[in-house]
């Protein structure tokens, strides 16, 4: 027996995805219920100078894709970073949901085979895809789901762990 | 060629581990640096009702020794949660980082035929070892790791993702 790249990769980003929309419907109806506006939410951040919540959506979306891109080969579709509502961010979490499952489970397991280069200006680090999923994808995913967590529950948005995980029974 | 559950699961614990040290290590110099008592960083945290930083290190500890004995079968070190200070949290991270490089490879990957049964009181949930590594372990353990990056962050240490990701090149 063994693991395959894509049951390590796509169904996690999937899963955690879906979590985040569950975590965003909270925060979309605390606003209602508290008669504030949305973008008090949408716009909050956890330092002056860290991302918003609609940032941290974005960039979990697009670690997520730009993973399914460099370990399957398929392109992913551009998405400009336009939302400013929670209508929004719920299209393009599930725009991103649409592309990971559309990914064939070969096509993502051949990305075993690839080297995948980054560009980070002067530094272009090259990865294996298990070292680029284990070491750079991953973690970089969940850091972007925690952090849009930490920001709604930090703004008084009543989710927690359970609604982060999702259930897991 | 295929993934091996040691390869998917402790190396990027112990990654996770050091970079939660480093994190701690900015955090304490900035105390110092800012003539700050320690203790209003360790007992931060982003909402009331949620942990302070000092138990997120304590939960990530936990996440990942539990992780490592579940996966292998090897029982690890009891730890009880008493740390206040950064360097009484350091010998934390090391000893259970110690433990996670003690487990050989092969005890890990047979972890693939185990079952583990979580106990969450009325529900017992079960999982093959790599469901329970993917759909519980890796997104709690990273949900402790990235909120004490968040709540250090908050508190105005100079952290970022390049901290909590580590080198990457």
């Amino acid at each position: 027996m063994s693991i395959s790249l894509h049951q390590a990769s796509i169904p996690l980003f999937v899963r955690g995805l879906k979590n985040l929309a569950h975590l965003l419907e909270k925060g979309a109806a605390y606003a209602t219920e508290k008669g504030i506006a949305p973008s008090e939410l949408i716009e909050a951040r956890l330092a002056p100078d860290m991302l918003t919540l609609a940032a941290q959506v974005q960039r979990t979306s697009d670690t997520a894709k730009l993973s399914g891109e460099r370990l399957s080969g398929v392109e992913s579709p551009k998405m400009p970073d336009e939302e400013t509502t929670f209508p929004q961010l719920q299209e393009r979490i599930a725009k991103t949901i649409a592309y990971l499952e559309s990914l064939s489970v070969a096509d993502v397991d051949a990305g075993e085979g690839r080297t995948i280069t980054l560009n980070f200006g002067p530094m272009k680090p090259t990865f294996s895809g298990p070292d680029y999923l284990f070491g750079f994808a991953l973690p970089n995913f969940y850091f972007h789901v925690v952090t849009a967590h930490d920001i709604l529950r930090h703004k008084g948005v009543e989710v927690g762990k359970r609604d982060y995980l999702g259930a897991v029974a």
